[in-house]
This record gives C-alpha cells, structure tokens and sequence, in this order.
C-alpha cells in the first residue's frame, strides 16, 4: 500500500497519507504573536487546508489530540473548536497540558482523519 | 469508507469507526473523588463499555496513551491496568505525565482498537 | 482482520500489527545515563529494530509522537532525529515536553509505520 507525503520536509512531513487514512503532522500557529483562541484560529485554518489538499476535510476528522501550553486556557481553546467542528461529525479528541516546542506557542493539534 | 460516531457531542465524540478500527476520546472517571487506582478503574470499564458498543473488546486494543497528573502515581495506575489487561493481547503502550483537562482528574487514557 | 503482537508482555506489547499497519510500544533508553542525543540514538536504533522484526523500515513511517522530558532539548534530540530520518520518506511528527515514567529517561518515542 502507497504512502503519500505532502510538504516533505528535512524532519518532517506535514501530511502523510497512508490507505484511507491521513496522519498531520502537529500543528502550531504562523503567527505565535496571537492569545490561544487567536492561536486556535490558525491551527484550524492549517488543518482544514492540509485536509483539503489530501481531499478531505473537518467532517472526517477521526481523532484529535490537542496540547495546551497552559491548560487554564482549556475554555478559550474549546470556544473556536467549538465553532469549528462540524455538527455530527466531531471527532475522539484528548487534550492535555504540555509545553510546546517554543514558548510562544500555546496550542497545537494533532489530527488523524479519513479520506472521502 | 463510511465513519460511524457514538455519543455525538457538540465538542467530541466518544468513539469513531473507521473501516476495521475504533479511536476512542480520551476517557476520565465520572467520579473524580476517588484517587488514581479508583479513577483508573472507572476509566477502564468506560472503555471496556465503549469497545461493547461498536463489538469489539479489550483483546484487540492496539495502542493506549495513557496521562498521569501524577507521574508519582505510575505503579498505583500499572497495579489497576495490569490486571484488566488480556493475558497474551497486551496493547502496545506509552505513559507520561501531563496536567488534565481538570485538576480533579488523575489520570486519562486513550485508545485505538480493531473490530472483529 | 488479525492481529500479531511481538515481545508480549504482562503491561504491553512492543510491537501490535493490524493489517497494513504496526503501533509501536513508546520506547526509552535502554541505558540511561546517556543525555539526551545518546538516548535518542538508543531509542531509534530499537524503533529501527522492531520495524525490522515485522518487516518494515523507517521509510514507512507515518507518524511519530516524541516526548522530551526537558523541551530545552529539543535541538540535541533533533539533531539526532535529522540524522537518521529517510530523506523523502520523512513522517508527520509532533514533539511536546512531559516527564516520563523514570526521571532517568529524556526522550520517548511513539511510532506508527506503515508495512510494506
């Protein structure tokens, strides 16, 4: 069975297809300048365009495994997730505190979802 | 490949079908009052209840991530998980510690199983 | 669909294979005294290893879960990391920092790969 890479990078690849299922990569924000909802915003434009390029998108989201750099802002997170997901298709998810590979981020996301 | 849901919310759901395997969300005890061997036993049977519901069982679990508050709390955890796991089917497994969603919950674990 | 795990134990399995896809066990040094870039050439040797044992290789992972127990490490674990992934073949990943269930253990691994 094929694998399919998307942004192949040196240390990673921000997209790995395998069968009918696609693997992301974790994650972050572009611009870490952003408060967490901010921060939450651009994660989940970056996973609906990595899902779009594959040719899925939110509605297939299997899992979710969301680290927050500060859990206290667990609230602030879950008020853009919960404007994003897609009603009756929401994903297993897990969300837990955990520090992040740089300081200014307080949010990442990693997502497991099917293809069409 | 269709994606079937339990216990739909407006956040998560509680587990999601995909072909021949099952993610579940990350299970917490319903009662947090009690310490990490009692919350770890909830935990289990919310899992074991779950793997009912879409026929599978605790023999065909293939990868548990399992969060500790506390990792001082590992051997209390491992006393609980090692005799509910199936002899001869043991998942492959990680643990680390990680502050939950709530402080009242000590511990966390999330799962992947195949169907029959 | 079957499934086949390799060195099973009371508390895990290394290894669980189900259908075209293998969940590794999270790995840590088997010598601990080493630092940080030591033990991350300890743990990828036993990924490469138990890849092997059910016949796949590091070109076929698909995704990869690396816990660090100081994410001021993060550099010195990369710089081993970059060194052994398979250029083109590189996999989604996601790197947070969490204590592990040893304070003698810096880096772990969790490891999902496609067979071939």
């Amino acid at each position: 069975m094929e694998i399919r890479r998307l942004q192949i990078g040196l240390r990673m690849s921000q997209a790995v297809v395998h069968g009918s299922v696609v693997y992301l990569a974790g994650q972050v924000a572009d611009d870490p300048s952003q408060d967490v909802a901010g921060q939450t915003r651009q994660v989940l434009a970056a996973i609906d365009a990595l899902l779009a390029q594959v040719g899925t998108d939110k509605t297939r989201i299997l899992l979710a495994q969301i680290y927050l750099a500060d859990i206290s802002t667990f609230a602030q997170m879950n008020s853009v997730w919960d404007a994003w997901v897609s009603a009756g298709h929401t994903p297993a998810r897990a969300t837990v505190e955990a520090k992040l590979a740089g300081p200014q981020w307080k949010v990442e996301i990693v997502v497991t979802a099917a293809l069409p």
